[in-house]
């Protein structure tokens, strides 16, 4: 049993809608006058870049790199860093988009402090104090990324998926305005909204930090009771949410609660971790080219059966913080009821509820198994132990 | 109606029995081997400072300041500093005790960084930017000092009591052992008890900071998503451990819950802001001697009654929460199930229920009233508004 449990935050969290226009007085906080906006052109098109950047007046700087991709190869760090570098002098670092700009961002800040390349850092904890300033506007409401320690990389060199974790990553401020997400389409806004919720359920699930069996420090270090609390909340937000939020995506309520969801996800799961279905979900987005939202989703239902019976107390205290008239029933009863609720919020927000409807064969799922159990920090996450037969079991229970 | 809130976060929180144990590692951090620790006598009569200082290695030097006392003295600040310094550099500061010494570590860690004296910077936002390094560690569970931006000192050449506070002043580390906290006395643990659960439901039913008529930035701001699911959570940790706390001292579990509500509180406080039971319980502090906790507990419910026809679903959100068997019960009848539980634990944990037992007599109460209503961060906050009659009437209820 570890005797002792760590939680990180980003410091400063500014909600609200309009919220950009604060930019300018965050970044005075850290004397910056020379910015560079690290975003994607999705964001550029849909004219929010442009919003954001006549937040400043003609005292500040901007320098803008707009060629964020998904899993951003580690060479857009660099290339960002070195042209804004020739443009000014630089002072802070805003990340604006969805995890990808974020993550990039982060990367541009810890190059700035410390120089070398994204790959002298690969890894957890390599990161050797705090980074550049950075400021994260998310507008997306799923990855919980301004609030994360973690960014996920394309390591071009030897062609594969790669990251840097560190507690120095997590940017110094989020700054989230409901208003940015109002045009996301709605199959983006299922994706991401359902993966907020994974990220809710895998932490408030998580096995409880005193029993995770290691001496490591630890970045995803299980279940604690501030991530409890946070994860608990977010988990009623993104019911209260998500349905409508994918139905009437101008909603700016529904698009706070979901916004906020993913805020109070992020903060829960980068302290406690997420889980099976995130270690599933890994190893499917190799054969599959769902968006990984719609694998964790998918598989939630099944993971939170799988575990059933060792977080009984949990399904039944999240279903009555949902629903208090739950409170009549049992354990048992309100457990199987969340589980339902998971199902039905899946259906109503037309995501898939199999893996064979999405492509996955009978024949892919050993393998699947096989290379989810090597993921060390989200199987030791698992509150059920997982073995092979058990993932493949539960994986065929989801074909 | 505001757009947009803000909350301000401890970076980092170690919580567990022997977590002093990871002080040097968590200096390290702070490239810090000039340690200075600042702490009370009783502190050190109790042997827990001696525990810490042993926790470093001789790669570091310590130069302990043992002199805090409640609502420490301007001039504390300086001398503690001045002494230090002509020991050794200062790299970082570690407060040690309740709310009294970690008050004191947070205006010497200002001092060290922005020198001056403290009266330089009375009231808020008057700090220019980040101060020293600081790493709080209670050896109470109440104040939630250790992740507060505020201080109260006294004022000796003005004869008093006033404060400091800006959300620079954070801690950066909170560092929370249960095992410090296992040998306070009964009185004192049922004291800070509830002062803590004052601070979670005070922040928990503050009026939404939405709905704070202010363009000012404010450290108290009303209530917002985190803040409430923090207090919500801390409210439940309270009713599970003060009982127990109180009566069976050495009870681990008792004081490990008390520790952690009383941090969350702390945190949700720390950016919600308190009300009512607050606002009164100053002036009132000027009548009688008893503690602070003593006073806000004691008026408590009668705050809650007063404000339970504007916070009706709160109420019974946490009376659920705290009692899921609750959920059968009406809005109405929840909310009142819940403050007679509040009055049940006064009662469990010996603390007067009456004005009148602890000394104040009918003719104190309209000054008190009247000075309430003019500490507007409070007086903002209160859900109803109040005025000087329903103070009066609220007052004569708890007499």
């Amino acid at each position: 049993m570890r005797a002792t449990w760590k939680v990180n935050f980003t410091e400063t969290v500014v909600f609200g809608n309009g919220a950009i226009n604060e930019l300018p007085d965050l970044c005075d906080k850290f004397n910056a006058k020379n910015i560079v906006i690290v975003t994607d052109r999705g964001i550029k098109d849909a004219g929010i870049l442009q919003k954001v950047v006549d937040t400043f007046d003609e005292s500040y700087q901007t320098f803008v790199y707009d060629r964020a991709v998904p899993e951003p190869p580690v060479d857009s760090a660099v290339e960002c860093l070195e042209e804004a570098k020739n443009y000014m002098d630089v002072d802070l670092i805003v990340g604006l988009g969805g995890g990808s700009s974020i993550d990039l961002a982060k990367v541009v800040a810890l190059l700035l402090r410390y120089g070398g390349e994204p790959a002298d850092y690969f890894g957890e904890h390599k990161v050797p104090g705090p980074v550049a300033p950075l400021i994260a506007i998310p507008t997306t409401a799923g990855t919980g990324s301004e609030v994360t320690s973690v960014t996920v990389l394309t390591d071009v060199k030897n062609k594969m998926k790669t990251g840097i974790s560190a507690n120095e990553l997590r940017p110094k401020v989020a700054l989230l305005d409901p208003e940015l997400t109002l045009k996301l389409p709605a199959y983006v806004t299922a994706c991401s909204g359902i993966d907020a919720l994974s990220h809710a359920l895998e932490a408030y699930t998580a096995k409880d930090a005193h029993y995770i069996d290691t001496d490591d420090e630890l970045l995803f270090q299980g279940g604690n009771p501030i991530s409890d609390a946070l994860a608990l909340q977010a988990i009623k937000y993104i019911f209260e949410g998500l349905v409508l939020a994918v139905n009437q995506g101008s909603n700016i309520e529904a698009r706070s609660k979901m916004l906020m969801g993913s805020l109070l996800a992020g903060q829960a799961f980068s302290n406690a971790g997420t889980a099976a279905a995130h270690a599933l979900a890994y190893p499917l987005g190799g054969i599959v080219k769902s968006p990984h939202g719609e694998l964790t989703g998918l598989l939630l239902p099944h993971v939170l059966k799988y575990n059933q019976p060792v977080i009984k107390e949990k399904l039944a205290t999240v279903e009555r913080f949902i629903c208090p008239e739950s409170g009549v029933l049992s354990e048992e009863e309100a457990g199987c009821r969340f589980i339902e609720r998971v199902e039905q919020l899946l259906e109503e927000i037309q995501l898939p509820s199999s893996l064979s409807q999405i492509g996955v064969m009978e024949e892919d799922l050993p393998e699947v198994a096989e290379k989810a159990l090597t993921i060390d920090r989200l199987v030791r996450n698992t509150p059920r132990v997982p073995t092979k037969e058990s993932f493949e079991n539960l994986l065929l229970s989801a074909l």
